[in-house]
C-alpha cells in the first residue's frame, strides 16, 4: 500500500512536470553589454530582451551587466568563444579586429539598406548565414543571433559649417565601422571611442568632431552641447543591426529546442521594439536642439557623391585586402539590385524627395 | 515516517514544478485565420506564429484553422467576443461594419505611413491604446495584440492603361479599406471580395479590376494571368497592420502574466518576419510577371494627386459621419507631422527619386 500510495504520487509529480511540458535544465544567459542600458535603443533592446525573457516565467533567464561589470566590451568575443561568459550583446562592427572589415557589413553599410531591406537580406536572403559563417571562419565558437536595428543614425556634429571636402581635412572625428573608412580617405583621422568617452575627448580638445548615433542617444552623452552642426542624412548607417552572441557549447548542448525558441523569438522581436523605438523618438529631441541653438545640416549633392565615391575606393581595397569582403559584398548586392526593382516601384517617395522625371533618368546621382 | 516520506515527495513534486516555474494552467489558443496560411505573409504569419509558441513547448499553445473551418472569418469577431471561439487572426479593416471605418485606420491608411513609421505610432504613439479603445467602443470584449504587417501592397490590377482619372469611371473593382472609399469618389464601383473569389469574379466578367496584396501573393491567386496592367505605387496601403484578437477574459482570467508574454513577443517578432519576407519576395515575382508580359506602372504625378484629393475628401466625410474617427486621425496626423521632421532629414531619397531643391520646395504635390 505505502509503495502504491508513493509510486502514485511520484507519478502524479512527473505528470505534474511533464504537464508543464518544461523538463528542460534552467538556464541562466549572463549577457555583458556593449552600452550602457540608459541609452535609447542601442542599450535598452538588450534590457528589454532580458525583461520579456525573464517574463515568460520559463526555464531561462537573462542577466544583463553593464560594460565593464563582467568583461570589458572589447574583451567580450574572445570570453564568450571561449565560455568565461555564455553570452554577450555587441555588433560585428565593433569587432573588425578580430573578424576583418567584413564583420562591420552585418552592423551598417555606408550608402546600404535600411532597417526593412536590411532585415529581408538577413532573414529572407543570405544575410544571417553569412553573419554566422564570419564568426565560424574567423575561429569562434559562438551562435550570432541577430538581435537589434536602429534607424539611421546622424552622420556627424561639427563646430563649423562644412561646405567642401577641403573643410574635413585633418580634423580628428570619432566615427564608427566602414563609414570611419570613408571619412579617413577624406583626410579625417577617426578613432571609435566608446559613447562615454565622447565628450571627455571633446571638451580636452582631442577630437574636433563626432558621429555616435540618433539625435536622442547623442543628446543623452551631452555632445549638442559642444558641437553645434550636425548633419544628416544618416549616409553611414542607414541601418544598425546587433546581435546577441552565444558560446556555441552552451547554445547547442546546455540549450533546449524550446530555450532557442525563446531567444530567437526574443531577439526577432526586439527588431520591431528598438526599430519602432528609434523612429518615435528623435522629433523631439531634433525641435528641442534646434531650439538650444544646434543647426541642422543635409549634405549637399557634391559631398554626398564625395562620400559615396569614397565608399567605392574603400570596397575595391577592403576586396583587394580580403576574398571573404568580396564573397559577402557580391551577395549583398545581389539582393540589393534585386530589391531595388521592388523599392523603385513599390513606395511613395519620402517627404522632401520626388520621383525623378524620364529626362532625369540617365543622371543616377543627382537622381 | 510513512507520512514523512510523503511529504517530502509531495515537496520534490512542488518543487519540481517551481523549479520548471510553469506551474501556469495550460491554454490552447483555437485561432481561425482571415487568410488561407499558403499565401506569404498574410497567411504564413499565424502559421508562424503558432509554430514558434508550440516550439517553446511551454503551457501556452496555439492551432491555427483555415478561414471557414472553425468560424467564417466575417463572423470572427463577434466569436470571439462571445467566447465561442478563444482567438482569430484578422485586422480591423475587415471589421468596419462593426468597427466604423475608423478600424482601417489600424490595417491601412492611404498616403500614410510606411511600415517603420507605422510601428513607431503602433508601439510608442498613442496607436496600440488607440487601437485597443476602438474595439472597446464598439462593445467588444476582445484583446488585441498587433501580430503582422507587410510592405506595400500593389494599387491594383487592369486589362488597359489607366491615364486619367475618366479612365477609372464605371469600372467594378475589388478594393481594399478606406482606399476603396478613393476608389469610389471616381466611380469606381468597389467591392470586397475574399482572395479565393477574386480569379472567378474576374472570369465570369463580374468585376473588371482589383488589388488584393503585393506581387508575390496576388500572382497566388491567379491575377496576373488575367490583367496585364499592374500599377504602382501602393499609395492606397503604404503598409498594413493585422492583429490577433483574444477573448478578453481568456486573456485576463485564464491566461498567465508569462502566457501573455509568449504572445506579446511572438506577435511583435512576426513584425519583423512579416516585413522581411514580404520585401524579400516580390523582386523575383515582379521580373517572372514581366518576362509573361504583365506591363507595370507607376501612377502619374497628376493621377497620384488626384488620389490624394480624393483621400481628403474621403477623410473630410468619415470626420462628419463619426467623431471617434477625428480623434484617431487626430492622433495619427500629429505623430505624423513630427515623424516627418525626422524623415525628411534621417534618410537617403529611395531608388528613383531626388530630393527637392530649395526652389521646388513650395510646390508640396511635385515635390
Amino acid at each position: 500500500m505505502r509503495k502504491t500510495v508513493i509510486s502514485t504520487i511520484l507519478a502524479s509529480a512527473m505528470v505534474l512536470a511533464a504537464g508543464t511540458a518544461y523538463a528542460e535544465k534552467k538556464i541562466l544567459l549572463k549577457v555583458p553589454v556593449w552600452f550602457p542600458t540608459s541609452l535609447p535603443a542601442l542599450g535598452t533592446s538588450p534590457a528589454w530582451v532580458a525583461k520579456q525573457v525573464n517574463a515568460i516565467g520559463g526555464s531561462i533567464k537573462i542577466k544583463v551587466y553593464e560594460p565593464k561589470k563582467l568583461v570589458p566590451p572589447k574583451e567580450m568575443l574572445e570570453a564568450v568563444s571561449k565560455g568565461q561568459v555564455n553570452a554577450g550583446y555587441t555588433t560585428p562592427g565593433y569587432n573588425t579586429g578580430k573578424l576583418g572589415d567584413k564583420g562591420a557589413i552585418f552592423s551598417a553599410v555606408p550608402f546600404g539598406p535600411d532597417a526593412p531591406e536590411f532585415l529581408a537580406w538577413v532573414y529572407y536572403g543570405n544575410g544571417r548565414k553569412l553573419w554566422q559563417k564570419t564568426y565560424d571562419d574567423a575561429g569562434f565558437n559562438v551562435q550570432s543571433v541577430p538581435c537589434g536595428i536602429i534607424a539611421p543614425e546622424t552622420s556627424g556634429w561639427f563646430k563649423k559649417e562644412i561646405k567642401t571636402a577641403a573643410d574635413l581635412k585633418g580634423l580628428r572625428m570619432r566615427f564608427f565601422g566602414l563609414g570611419a573608412r570613408v571619412m579617413e580617405k577624406l583626410g579625417v583621422s577617426t578613432s571609435q571611442l566608446p559613447g562615454g568617452e565622447i565628450v571627455p575627448a571633446l571638451q580636452k580638445g582631442a577630437i574636433d568632431a563626432t558621429e555616435f548615433s540618433m539625435p536622442a542617444i547623442d543628446k543623452r552623452l551631452g555632445i549638442n552641447k559642444i558641437l553645434k552642426y550636425n548633419y544628416y542624412p544618416g549616409w553611414h548607417q542607414p541601418a544598425t543591426l546587433f546581435d546577441l552572441i552565444i558560446n556555441k557549447d552552451t547554445w547547442n548542448k546546455k540549450m533546449s529546442k524550446g530555450q532557442r525558441t525563446v531567444i530567437e523569438l526574443a531577439c526577432r522581436a526586439v527588431m520591431t521594439d528598438g526599430l519602432a523605438m528609434g523612429e518615435s523618438m528623435q522629433f523631439d529631441t531634433m525641435k528641442a536642439n534646434v531650439k538650444a541653438g544646434t543647426v541642422n545640416k543635409y549634405w549637399s549633392p557634391d559631398m554626398l557623391a564625395t562620400f559615396e565615391d569614397k565608399w567605392a575606393d574603400v570596397v575595391k581595397e577592403a576586396i583587394q585586402k580580403d576574398p571573404g569582403f568580396k564573397v559577402i559584398w557580391d551577395d549583398l548586392q545581389t539582393f540589393r539590385s534585386n530589391y531595388r526593382i521592388w523599392n523603385k516601384w513599390a513606395y511613395l517617395p519620402r517627404p522632401g524627395t520626388r520621383r525623378c522625371r524620364t529626362h532625369e533618368a540617365n543622371q543616377p546621382r543627382s537622381c
